[in-house]
């Protein structure tokens, strides 16, 4: 079953890809080559780990989870298969997470610094506490089987929403969490005098913000949605050649998982 | 013409503006009761104008201008009046913005401050370049009147994404510019020390956030879009009344501007 604007689609999660990889690139390079390292010794080195797992975790891991019902090679995947994947990648970014706050708090007590002051560390708890609420929520409503399917359809557009304004609060509590740590960290030359680590860093929050932009647009496309599982087995599992299959375009649909998917069908050409 | 859901709607609509109101009084409070007032004298005063008319056009008024079409109460005002009060609110919002980056620039060159160091300011002036884009794009699109309504159809979906896009980004970069603004504005106490300024400033971050999760909530829900005008004429300008007018749901539409708005009509019971 091929997908409409497959190139289009293949182009921007390349880009989404590579700019997120590339964003891991930049917080090491921040950490190992400007800052005090990686360890873990209740100093600055741990701290490190925060802007780290946040970046690769919280950020890269969430957003390739959002975009995975979106990979036209994963439509012969069972849907059970894909929520799996689904689940693990995002029970993986929690984890990352939760351990990039250890570090923080431990860095924190060890240095005498006071927790939960700023905005960054109030809007940052609350993210993390929805999106344990937005996982344990998910499996509930998705992955028991005794959930009836009215119930997963209706929570189907919190689902999403909740999803994808967690996910992107997360990058804007990123963008906070720069902004402290150059103030802090930079004594002299200041971060006003624009040294290489804060052009670095400053270059850093502009391509997760981007990143951030890239998933937010493929995941929220409807022709690239993940069809019914109806369509997709009278379209036959196996075929994954574009030429000549059926091609989807936008309209209601009877999957109860999925109430926004794709369900009529047209020959191309 | 009735809206689906229209108690849901209005409650968070109601919420939203509830919360956006707020979020102006606590802007307010901050510069007015602890910080220097508001004044254009070169200094600290005219500094304070930069979070006012951010909160209060940037935030405020560009959450209305996105959200203005779904008011059914203007589902009777023709389409042109409406992307007349659309772009209005948009231009008015920029206004807001512009005035609010000279008062800042002043502030910086008066107090000797390097201009555009940090990334509160790469990303908030990339927000607002890609804002006028977005004026001049959608003023070229949609109300140029030789514009080919396929055009109009065929860049809408990239309109919503980058109006929504904008906005979100707007806010990421205001939190970024309160947690700058709290470091360097609190000395004894410091931020650390959580005085009352910082949990009010802190708390409207909270409010801008919110304020923005409802307007997303509000502006994506697809059966609360403004009905094509073929359905809305067909329907009869008009009928307010609730009880038995047409009610919609969601389907793809022939609306040459609206290509996701709804057009099939159900009688309601």
């Amino acid at each position: 079953m091929a997908m409409r604007n497959y190139k289009q689609f293949l182009f921007l999660l390349v880009a989404a890809v590579s700019v997120g990889l590339i964003s891991i690139v930049f917080v090491l390079q921040w950490v190992l080559y400007f800052k005090e390292g990686l360890a873990w010794d209740g100093g600055l080195a741990e701290f490190n780990w925060h802007p780290v797992l946040i970046v690769t975790g919280f950020i890269f891991i969430q957003g390739i989870a959002i975009v995975v019902y979106r990979l036209p090679w994963t439509w012969k995947c069972s849907k059970l298969m894909m929520k799996f994947i689904h689940a693990g990648l995002n029970i993986l970014a929690f984890v990352f997470a939760a351990v990039s706050l250890v570090a923080v708090f431990d860095f924190h007590n060890g240095a005498d610094i006071p927790n939960m002051y700023s905005l960054h560390s109030w809007v940052g708890l609350a993210c993390v506490l929805l999106y344990s609420l937005q996982i344990i929520m998910g499996l509930c409503v998705y992955l028991l089987p005794i959930t009836p399917g009215a119930l997963r359809g209706a929570f189907m557009p919190i689902h999403v929403y909740s999803g994808l304004f967690i996910f992107s609060t997360v990058i804007a509590t990123a963008l906070m969490g720069i902004t402290e740590k150059l103030i802090f960290g930079l004594k002299n030359p200041k971060y006003k005098d624009s040294p290489p680590e804060a052009v670095l860093v400053n270059v850093l929050g502009l391509l997760i913000t981007a990143f951030g932009g890239l998933i937010l647009w493929i995941s929220t496309r409807p022709s690239w949605k993940r069809p019914s599982e109806q369509l997709l087995s009278r379209a036959g599992a196996g075929s994954g050649s574009p030429k000549g299959s059926v091609i989807l375009s936008v309209s209601p649909t009877t999957d109860r998982d999925n109430p926004g998917a794709n369900s009529n069908t047209s020959k191309r050409n």
